[in-house]
């Protein structure tokens, strides 16, 4: 079986850090863990530069992502002009940020629920009225599914409400994400298996964060659920300016190596992931990248899936 | 659902430390540890001094825990005259190392395969030979179980000859033991089934590490597969001395936080577990110790399980 890792250090994980990463030093970085198999990687961020200026850009990190042969290049975008600057730049796919949270979608996007869900239907008309071959796939990850640190719990009938909404809207998938660390495995196979179930194949991947050290266990348990998509990020670098205390993805090294000691196939070649690893750590010296492959190295007995992926 | 965590700390994690514990600060964590909920732990390693010169206080610190209400006090014999001196302290249960990995048990305890299981046959019929009330429980658990990093692969058809072996000499649980942090958590579910299905009511639980970042989400497979009960160490402390690359056992606060996010009753309470941890910070001031939870806090949404267990 394959798994998709979709690789978000490039935006979930550098817009966490306070100083910016050098352009070129992003185009080489992204290149690396191209080079490694990542088949999908989200490179950028379309928000305002005085907001995010680890993000000022977006648009030459994208044009440049989409000349590596075979990687597809996704792109966060909070409204429609951010969807339309990242198209003008040649995404190949957009990933809407909707919280399921009240508290943290006013705190992140300045809308509420609702409103984001009807910026999910504009964007997707706007996708629509587009030649066929220029529309881009649109993602959508509802953050804080599991709980939220402003907001404390958040009802699960409301994250299906909106996932189901969301859809309807015309958003190709629709994925459920532990923004602040709070799932729990037994909450992450009855989630994800209801929305397979609500869904059907527009039902999309896992973002875990590792806040608690719970992050491959629910990926274990995800994986349970029928899930074949997991965001994760090199380094384990990653959080959310207006989530406080939402800290660290899941390591794409940690996961990649989990997923292949399964059998599971991702194309992913561990040895080039820590060839990338290093040009991030010299990319951003002194920043605190994790990860305890990198550290320990694999298991003598490691063995790489040999499944079609690679 | 009830889960038992089985306290390695002061055994597995203090040996792997170089410098020793007070004997006054072991019985400070210890009595911290059982007043958190800890039903049972692994206090003291009954071997010469002058080999882990850490565990030369051994006697005094089993004669001490015996003394709190309601924990069970195991400790850890490589031989017979080990297990006579952990008895003639009080401890309730032995557990003794048995290496599935010929390479790591010469190394470990200077002994072959064929050599260790008929040493637990020995000591199985010192402990008939004792009047019934004296008689303690005598646990194995299976190092190296899952790959050894001296040796490489471990024959899973020789993992379990040895456990059926084992437990026809006489003791009363086997466990697998994931030393080195080799496990991945389709072996973990597969060899754990087996367990069950080979051994019965025989069957013990699982020691895993968390080397690779893979402790927790082997613990998932695990449930999966019916164990009930997991080793873990305070602060991720332990090793093995004579496994090399052998680090960190799976943490005690992140073990059950998750447990109990699960619904899973450890018995154990969260903030007293926190208050054990400064106990052990203060013992060995500067000693590196890990785990998520500590730093990151319990969640908004934490909900300790309402199971018998508390």
């Amino acid at each position: 079986m394959q798994v998709l890792v979709s690789e978000v250090g490039p935006r979930d994980g550098l817009q966490s850090i306070s100083r910016a990463m050098p352009t070129q030093a992003k185009h080489r970085w992204i290149r690396a863990l191209a080079a490694a198999g990542l088949r999908e990687i989200e490179v950028a961020s379309f928000v305002p530069a005085k907001l995010l200026p680890q993000m000022a850009d977006a648009a030459e990190v994208v044009a440049e992502a989409v000349t590596i042969p075979g990687l597809t290049v996704l792109a966060l975008a909070p409204n429609l002009k951010g969807v339309e600057n990242a198209l003008a730049a040649g995404a190949h796919k957009v990933t809407l940020p909707v919280s399921a949270s009240h508290a943290h979608s006013l705190a992140n996007i300045r809308m509420t629920c609702d409103q984001a869900i009807d910026q999910v239907g504009h964007i997707c008309q706007f996708r629509d009225s587009l030649a066929p071959h220029r529309r881009p796939k649109v993602e959508v990850g509802l953050s804080t599914a599991f709980g939220c640190t402003i907001q404390g719990e958040v009802d699960e009938e409301w994250v299906f409400e909106m996932a189901r909404r969301v859809a309807a809207k015309g958003a190709d998938s629709v994925g459920l994400s532990d923004t602040v660390g709070y799932a729990n495995p037994v909450q992450i196979r009855r989630m994800f298996k209801r929305l397979f179930a609500e869904l059907g194949d527009k039902a999309g991947g896992a973002h875990l964060h590792n806040t608690r050290g719970q992050g491959l266990a629910n990926v274990v348990a995800a994986l349970d659920a029928g899930v074949t998509t997991f965001d994760a990020s090199q380094g384990g670098i990653g959080g959310c300016p207006y989530a406080p205390g939402a800290s660290g993805n899941i390591v794409t090294e940690d996961l990649v190596y989990l997923l292949e000691s399964m059998g599971l196939a991702t194309g992913v070649d561990i040895d080039k992931l820590l060839e990338a690893r290093q040009v991030l750590a010299e990319a951003l010296p002194g920043e605190p990248i994790y990860g305890h492959v990198p550290d320990a190295g694999v298991a003598k007995t490691f063995r790489a899936s040999a499944g079609e992926g690679r």
